[in-house]
C-alpha cells in the first residue's frame, strides 16, 4: 500500500498549503479519498496518473472535502474518459454535482455512479476479491465518514520444495493455495501445511477526518496497519476541539493507542499553528508511533 | 484601472496555469470577474486584499470560470466577513451556490445577494456614481454574457487662478465642478469654462469570454479603451473554434479593430499550443495594439 498526501490542512487552500486529499493505492487499485478544491492539480504535481481513479471516497460535505471534485469530474469528461467513475459519499454529493453538470448543459462520455451514504453504522461500500472498504461513522457537525482500507487475506504460497517432492499436478494448485489437503495415488494423506506457507499478513488503512474524539470508531479501525486521524487542534486549544467537533493531536494519539494500531499519521491541521512538529512531539507522550502528514510527501505500509 | 490577470487559459486548472479569473481595480472598486477553480488561491499569490472584492460578474456556467466560487465564499464565510457581497451571474448560479451551504449546513455571516441574469439584450446591473457596469450578451454554447465596465464622466476641475482672479466663494464650488456659470455680485457673467478645465476622460474595460465571433457585440464595445477578447484557438482551427463557440487570435483582432477599441488583451488560449507568443503574431496583422494576458500579469489603462 502507498498512500500518498495531496491536501492536509483544514479549512481553506492557501499558495503553500492544501485542504484534503489523499491517493491510496492499495492491489492495484487507485483510490481517491477526499478532494478539497486544487486536488487536480495536486494531483498532476504529484505525478499521479489520474486516469486510473475510479472510486472516489468523500467523508463528508465541508467544502475543504469535496470541493475539488466538481472540477476532477470535468476535466475527465474534457479528457474523454469512457471508464467507469464510481463516487461514494453523503447523501446530496449527487445533486450537487449533477445540477452543475446540468447547468453547464454537459454530460459525463463516461458512466458516473454514485453511492450516497447514509447509514450511522459501519458497511461495507466496496469489495473485490483482494480489497474491502468499510465506512468508519465519524462525530462532527455534518454526517460524516472515515473509511477503512482493508487488504483481503491472500492465498496460501506453495512450498515448490515439497510440491516436487509429492509429485503434485499443477491441476491441484488452486485447491492447495485455498487451504485445502491432497490426497496421494496411494491413499496417504497430505495436509496442507505440509505443502504451502503461510499468506502474506493482509494490510489495512483508516482515514479518519473530520471527527470529534470518539471511542465509538476503536473496535472498527482495531489493529489496523496505520491510522490516519485528523488532529486539527493542539491540546492547548482542547475547547476548540469539542466546540467545532475537531480532535487534538493528543486525543488522535490516545486513539491510536486504545486501537493497538502499528502507525499514526497526524493531518488536517488548523494553519493558525507555524509548526507542525507541535503536533507530533504532543502525540508521541501517549503513543510512540507518529508520523505526520504533508501535502506531497507519501507513505509505504 | 487597474487589471490583474488571475487565469487566462482554457478549461482545465494545471501546475503552470490557472482558469478564467481577474481583478479589475476601477475608482476604489475591486471587481472580481469569473473565478475558475483556485482563485482565491491565485488572489493570494498576487497578494490581492480580497476582503476588498464585493461585487463578483460571472460570464457563463462552464467550470473554468466559475468552479472557484462556491470555495471563495466558503473562505469569506471563515473570515467571519461581515460586508454585502453580490454575485452576477446566470441564473443557476444560485442555486449551485446554496445547495452546497445546505448540505454543508453553512450559512454566510455576510449578506450575499444574487443577481442572476436572463436578458439576451445588454443591460446595466451595476451603477454607481462613478462607474456603470454593462452586460455584452455573447454567443456561447451555454447562456455568456461579457460585462462592460466604464467610468463615468466625472466633475470638471477647477481653475485655481481664475477662481482667485474672480474671488469665487467656496460654496460655489460644487456648481461650478458640475459645469454650472457664474454671476458675479456686479451682475457680470462668468461662463463655466473660462473658470474650469475638461475632466479626465473616463475609461472603459470590457471583459468577452467564451464567445465564438459575433460582430453584434461591436455597438457595447465600440471605441473601449481596453478590451479582452477570448482567442481560444488559432485560425488554423478556426473550424474547431466555430464547433465549440469560441473564437481565434485573427477573429479577436477582427472584433477589436471594427469596435476600434484603443487595445486588444487576448486569453483563454487552449493549451495544445506550447507558445501563446503565436496568438500575438496571428492577431497583428490585423489589429496594431495586441498585450498577451497571462496569469498574474497586470496591465494599467
Amino acid at each position: 500500500m502507498k498512500l500518498t498526501i495531496l491536501g492536509c490542512y483544514a479549512a481553506t487552500p492557501r499558495t503553500i498549503t492544501n485542504p484534503t486529499s489523499q491517493v491510496l493505492e492499495i492491489k492495484n487499485h487507485m483510490f481517491l479519498i477526499d478532494c478539497g478544491e486544487g486536488t487536480q492539480v495536486q494531483l498532476r504535481k504529484n505525478k499521479l496518473k489520474f486516469s486510473k481513479i475510479n472510486h472516489i471516497f468523500i467523508s463528508h460535505l465541508h467544502g475543504d472535502h469535496f470541493y475539488g471534485l466538481i472540477g476532477l469530474l470535468s476535466t475527465f469528461m474534457l479528457l474523454n474518459r469512457q471508464t467507469d467513475l464510481h463516487v461514494y459519499g453523503p447523501k446530496g454529493i449527487k445533486d450537487i454535482i449533477l445540477l452543475q453538470l446540468r447547468y453547464s448543459n454537459s454530460f459525463t462520455p463516461y458512466k458516473l455512479y454514485f453511492h450516497e451514504l447514509r447509514s450511522k453504522e459501519s458497511e461495507v461500500v466496496f469489495e473485490d476479491k483482494k480489497v474491502i472498504v468499510k465506512t468508519i461513522p465519524l462525530k462532527h457537525r455534518i454526517y460524516t465518514n472515515g473509511f477503512l482500507f482493508a487488504e483481503k487475506k491472500g492465498d496460501r504460497k506453495l512450498n515448490p520444495k515439497a510440491i516436487e517432492f509429492y509429485e503434485i499436478e499443477k491441476c491441484y494448485y488452486p485447491k492447495i493455495k485455498s487451504g485445502g489437503d491432497i490426497v496421494l495415488s496411494d491413499g496417504t494423506l497430505i495436509p496442507n501445511d505440509k505443502i504451502t506457507f503461510d499468506p502474506i499478513q493482509p494490510k489495512s488503512y483508516a482515514f479518519c477526518s473530520d471527527t470529534v474524539y470518539d471511542e465509538k470508531i476503536i473496535p472498527i479501525i482495531n489493529e489496523c496497519d496505520m491510522l490516519y486521524h485528523e488532529s486539527t487542534f493542539l491540546e492547548s486549544e482542547v475547547d476548540l476541539a469539542e466546540r467545532t467537533m475537531h480532535s487534538t493531536a493528543k486525543q488522535a494519539a490516545m486513539i491510536a493507542a486504545k486501537s493497538r494500531v502499528k502507525q499514526l499519521i497526524l493531518g488536517h491541521y488548523s494553519t493558525r499553528y507555524d509548526s507542525i512538529l507541535s503536533f507530533k512531539n504532543e502525540a508521541e507522550i501517549i503513543f510512540p508511533n507518529v508520523l505526520l502528514a504533508d501535502d506531497g510527501c507519501s507513505f509505504e505500509f
